[in-house]
């Protein structure tokens, strides 16, 4: 059994924890929260043991009557793995400490590409990430288009492709955070960092994106154009995404018009938090015409890195060198 | 002086009817309502004589204290052309009665592309507008992609052009329609009816759109991208942009980051309503790379199609047979 620590209990490390708890290879030694939220309540709740960041925060802890079980430096004693969800940019200031104790880490899309020695995708480039000691899970968003279009990368060959990112505005649990009633091009020139990014699994590939953020808590959308090198019909474009794992379809003729009826899609299925871990592809978008294939497509972008934080895992402690079975064990486990 | 009626003093029409009364060689002779709203106060009190649109609601009117000049029917008696900017499909039902009444007429862009014998964007298609009777102006954001798309068109040739349009929910002065917090693939099925839009400017032109709605109310936002025939620079594109009527660049470096702040820029220059006619190219964002040219716009969907109903009345009588011209006197009796 792997010893997982999770550096960072928030959006993605709360989930990160709850699906690392579920495999049968690997198990939660501790989590750490910086401050007695409401989210610490919950790791208390989902018996993880809680650390602290630091001694002073220990103590910030005591006062408000939380049971703590040491410091980060505590936890990485007990784990073989640090998940590092911490916010964008302190990963690269914590990952000398990880190095220092010798502790393999992973880093969340948050930070550069650079804080990893590599970046992964678990359907794009499982292997490449086989026994490596840093290694950074792509963003919520890159991992969606290394879903989809690695996909079709896969089967017919990918030209060039061309997407537009239209942005969730903050998560749905942070009120803080604009826009209101704007649509911002973020960032204002083009290309912005997310083909390079997708560059990170699939160095080769012509990609060019352009991204806006507007004024929505639920899922980020991409409208995504693909130059396919071999020909590909609209339905066998169909039949490859409903084949491939963490991709679903979705159909606006079923009642799932937009972004909030793919959540309320998601919170019917039970997952906890309502939780949409794959990639929703709208069937009626998915048009081939001539070498060019369109589709659109939504990306939960506060669960769908999840699975590929236990499929990192597996890979950098060489748990199967098979991609797929890795996939397969860890989507069994979530239920996907 | 050409007589001009306004069928709908909503969005389009008050602004059309205030650009007519601008021009030195057009007048309006009435606007037609067909409730007694706060905006057909406007009306009376921007002295246009105001029409109801059949008898019942004339008593409505007077009931309510109006002045009331008649009905549409009356109205049509008086007029050279009447500039139907009734709600979308209405115009197609009213094109009988001005056929009868041999009066010519203006549709928007909102009535499908056959209900005008042919479709009008100044700077794409003026000519072939010259002296016909049923033309129909595209939608702002059809007018939007004519104007930059064309001017790349005219300078350099369009291979092809690869569009998504992220569209403003509701107008401003609407509280009715959502998003409320979505991302609304509209239409879902990939290409959406702009791209075969634009084709009734430029019917040879290989365009491909997808859009969708998301929760705001300022301006449309297109991120464009043209494979050109000929080399062109970032630097000439910039050049060309900024010399061509009609289109503005704006710079997120003077802190223009969203369609927020290119609203408020417009409402400092002082227009009637805060509108902005011009088309804005965000600066940072022109970029060209190879043959492909990628930038991010603005359409203001109130006001920009505006100015191309007052060039179309002078293509329809001939009063000029030079764009040009018109487009230069339209833009000076509208200080843009």
């Amino acid at each position: 059994m792997i010893k997982v620590g999770i550096n960072g209990y928030g959006t993605i490390g709360k989930r990160v924890a709850d699906a690392v708890a579920k495999q049968p290879d690997m198990e939660v030694v501790g989590v750490v929260k910086t401050r007695p939220t409401h989210e610490a309540r919950h790791a208390i709740k989902n018996e993880y043991a809680l650390y602290a960041n630091n001694m002073e925060n220990v103590q910030t802890f005591i006062n408000e009557g939380f049971e703590i079980s040491g410091t980060l430096d505590d936890l990485l004693d007990k784990c073989d793995v640090i998940v590092d969800c911490t916010p964008g940019k302190i990963g690269a200031m914590n990952r000398p400490l990880y190095e220092s104790k010798g502790v393999k880490a992973i880093f969340q899309g948050g930070e550069k590409s650079g804080t990893g020695d590599v970046s992964f995708n678990a359907q794009g480039n499982y292997a490449t990430c086989l026994g490596k000691d840093y290694v950074r899970v792509v963003s919520c968003n890159t991992t969606g288009l290394c879903r989809t279009i690695g996909a079709v990368e896969k089967k017919y060959g990918v030209k060039k492709a061309r997407v537009t990112l239209i942005r969730r505005g903050p998560d749905p649990g942070n009120s803080k955070k604009g826009p209101v009633n704007a649509i911002v091009p973020n960032p204002v020139t083009v290309p912005s960092h997310h083909g390079p990014d997708v560059n990170t699994i699939f160095p080769d590939m012509d990609i060019m994106t352009s991204a806006v953020i507007v004024p929505t808590t639920l899922m980020h959308l991409h409208t995504v154009i693909v130059e396919m090198n071999n020909p590909a019909t609209t339905a066998e474009i169909k039949q490859l995404f409903k084949s491939t794992p963490r991709i679903i379809l979705v159909k606006a003729s079923e009642g799932i018009t937009s972004t909030a009826e793919i959540m309320e899609h998601a919170r019917d299925l039970g997952r906890k938090r309502g939780d949409l871990n794959e990639i929703a592809v709208w069937d009626e978008s998915i048009n081939v015409i001539g070498n060019e294939l369109f589709y659109i497509q939504a990306i939960h972008q506060e669960s769908d890195v999840v699975p590929e934080n236990i499929d990192c895992i597996r890979a950098m402690f060489e748990l199967t060198k098979d991609a797929d079975e890795s996939i397969a064990m860890t989507d069994r486990a979530m239920d996907l």
